[in-house]
């Protein structure tokens, strides 16, 4: 079985025993395994410090960009690789897969050219200068400059190269050095992401530590930033650990991200059908393991039941089993631990709701007899979405959404106490717009579905690197992508106040913003 | 004597005892009591939400900012009064009392006139719309959007007026109402400010609160936001509190403000003397009771003589007393407790530097005998800077600073791990280049002092509207001001993607934007 290394200090290190194990979810079997056992935290950080800081700091965002591109290419080269290794380790079907390293590949590449947009600045203006004195040669300006300190990556499960990648094109064009932890159980895809990158990249600017993190977040301080994706317990613990280091963290966790059919949209019509492909895809993609996915759809009440019907018809033509076998349209859940979370949060949904499809979620599968992590797609409808309250609060991470009637969606949808994405299926501009503000507050995306749109939307669930990835409260509070944005977690935003002369000399602006 | 009253629930309500009681500092007499006991917390939070926020975010932002200016102007109007409880209650000087409610003038009347130029918007976009598919009809767009919730202001003792107005200009311009709470010991100028503006807003937009918060910050949420001046211990303990909570917070705390003279600045030149009279009056303005006072000084080792023998001549002109005599220049600190801690302070600096003037701050103030809390100004010089531990981690609340010798500043002036602002005075472009990049990560605000702004800046101690006020690390991580950027704490930032027709309808561009 592979030994998988971590990637610190300029080489390839195996960890101590005891090591984990990595298996196949759809048969069990054991792919890999990993420890960073006996590795020197202090020194990996050190190493990104002396190393990686300084070196990326001295390049241009143009240079940075060049640095990602050429990760960009040699994951495209490496995709068919890729795709395999998401299959065997992840659980993936091939489009699942897809998703992923293409998501890495198209992230990786969008920064690139947001680099070389940028030129041969080292750190970018915000906004105009403005004039302070009696004359305009008293100015202030502000700076978004690198932060001294080194970025440390903690990834979901569920996206293995597109998280590690995304988090990694950020923080590496602002100008921070990297540590990335993958999750373990599917660090298989990420393991070979980081095995293609890091010998593209300046010394120390990416570190890949393949298992526990050891005493590393204890050792970060107030230059220093933590990403995180994952669950909302977790983020909690680390809020306290790293409010005591004073490390900058940006939390990515539970999302009750809900969809909204629009009273206008009569079934059959171009936007009830992407309403209801949108819906299945983003229940049942990557087995509903996506922080994006839908779990709560919310229908005026006359149309309740044809949408459960169109919906139910979608789900029923899933198959589930394992990703190998070419009939398989829905592989298995990630881990054991996921399949046992998910079947008792159906259970927990089933207490307030009915389930019109998939049941508790047993499903007889396309795989060897008593093996895999399988689950059926479910679909349940709520009795009394207002006084619901499992629907509201429990991030069931897997092909399960809850149908719900709802006269005013609104405020059933701000229930869910901040999500990273809501989509909203209407022609109504007054829907629309009512809709839209009333619940923008409570999240980092707001998708609309509409008939001028069909055909050039990949659905909501889908993370773009133009729009920002993060949302209020429940969904952690955090902010990620959203183009240039996705580079102020890395960096400091300084004020400069002088001569403007000065300014200009130390801070320059674009090049085609000069006048 | 007066008793001060909340203003809550549209009405001014007396606490109930026991009072605190606020003094003069500098006669320690009794001028008003105050108690906020017995006031309803979540009814109080209840009528923000159910009225403040509503009327808030239904005006447009030229509604918004006609609030502000009309604040403004009745400052302006009750301008001689706010001074002169200022001096009764803050020991301010006739000049540290115009410094205050002056900046609280200028800040309202600021984000007055950045609401009338935002006109009819309700919600500001960021940046400009972006092409997500293959037709620019699909699209994306990033809009801040006011929070849903209170927001919550917690001042510090120094600035009852500007501290004030500067959170509520930020918050009610960005939509959010707003729950405002003064440091009870200098709380008179703030309840008068209060007074002045609680009838010119919105019924519930802004409550006033003049003593202890109660059980208030335990009764916030994720839609809610924090603003907090003050300590770094009461920062911690507010973190700990308010991450459970979910709500946003931000921190302005302790800074070791550095001041750098450049190698290139010769005695006597016009940036020499820019240099020494920014120090002499950023270490004795308000008793150097600003969140900004130069607290470091660092000089190149053969300018250390002059430098010292400088500002020594400086402070030396300083008359220490009871404000409300002419010739007094410098006033007392503001409570005892403030003393007994300056006091311990310059023990703990003078552990591992010497007294040049001011010796341990025991001072003859011209005030009655065996009153008031008076300290001398006192300038220290390191003995080994680079050793030195206190200098670079205490800050000592007074006007009490230590100067240095450095050959390279940039590492000292990072050894306090983050700072609300560092001026650098030079008239050499690559030395500030240098300087200004290597310290940039570890601030909020950079002044650059030089000959060409003679005249026209009012030193790195005056925080402006227009630039950050805020600082990483030990600084507390926070940002308020810059403009615009003030607004950014109240508010979500979402991205909404769709056809382009619906975007502009729902989150429409500026008029001057529109094209």
């Amino acid at each position: 079985m592979k030994t998988l290394s971590s990637f610190v200090l300029d080489r390839w290190t195996a960890g101590n025993a005891p090591l984990a194990t990595l298996v196949n979810p759809a048969t069990e079997e054991a792919v890999a395994q990993t420890s960073t056992g006996g590795i020197d935290m202090g020194a990996v950080l050190d190493h990104a410090r002396a190393h990686g800081g300084p070196s990326l700091r001295e390049l241009t965002f143009a240079q940075r960009g060049e640095l990602l591109k050429a990760w960009s290419k040699a994951l495209h080269a490496a995709r068919d690789e890729l795709i395999s290794l998401a299959m065997q380790n992840g659980g993936n079907t091939r489009g699942d897969a897809k998703f992923d390293v293409d998501g890495a590949i198209a992230t990786l590449a969008h920064y690139a050219e947001l680099g070389a947009q940028l030129g041969s600045l080292k750190a970018q203006r915000d906004g105009e200068p403005v004039q302070l004195g009696r004359t305009a040669r008293y100015a202030g300006v502000h700076l978004w400059v690198p932060r001294d300190g080194v970025a440390v990556h903690i990834n979901a499960f569920n996206f293995p190269a597109w998280g590690t990648a995304e988090k990694a094109a950020c923080a590496l064009l602002a100008g921070m050095p990297v540590v990335s932890k993958p999750a373990t159980s599917t660090a298989l895809v990420a393991h070979r992401l980081s095995e293609i990158g890091a010998p593209l990249l300046p010394r120390g600017a990416f570190q890949f530590l393949c298992g526990s993190p050891g005493d590393l977040l204890d050792r970060l301080g107030p230059q220093d930033v933590v990403a995180f994706t994952g669950s909302s317990q977790t983020a909690a613990k680390l809020r306290e650990q790293l409010s005591k280091r004073g490390a900058r963290l940006n939390v990515e966790a539970d999302s009750l991200n809900a969809a909204v059919l629009g009273p206008d949209v009569a079934a059959g019509s171009a936007t009830w059908d992407l309403f209801v492909s949108d819906v299945a895809r983003d229940m049942t993609q990557k087995a509903g393991q996506k922080c994006t996915a839908v779990r709560r759809i919310f229908v005026a009440p006359e149309r309740l039941g044809e949408a459960q019907e169109a919906i139910v018809d979608r789900l029923s033509q899933i198959h589930v089993g394992d990703p190998a076998r070419a009939e398989v349209t829905m592989g298995p859940l990630s881990t054991a631990d996921q399949l046992r979370d998910v079947r008792a949060g159906i259970a927990r949904l089933a207490s307030e709701s009915a389930a019109v499809f998939g049941g508790d979620g047993s499903v007889k599968a396309l795989a060897p007899e008593g093996k895999g992590y399988f689950v059926s797609p479910v679909l349940l409808v709520a009795r009394d979405p207002a006084k619901a309250q499992v629907m509201h609060r429990d991030e069931v991470f897997g092909p399960v959404a809850t149908l719900a009637a709802a006269a005013t969606p609104a405020e059933l949808v701000r229930r869910g106490g901040g999500g990273l994405v809501c989509s909203v299926y209407s022609d109504d501009r007054d829907f629309l717009r009512g809709c839209v503000l009333a619940i923008a507050p409570y999240h980092g995306r707001i998708y609309l579905g509409s008939e001028k749109v069909v055909g050039q939307t990949m659905g909501p669930g889908t993370v773009l690197p133009q729009l920002l990835h993060g949302g209020p409260g429940h969904a952690g509070g955090g902010e990620e992508l959203g183009g240039l944005r996705g580079l102020q977690l890395y960096s400091q935003r300084v004020a400069i106040q002088g001569d403007r002369a000065l300014l200009d000399a130390i801070a320059p602006a674009r090049q085609d913003e000069k006048s």
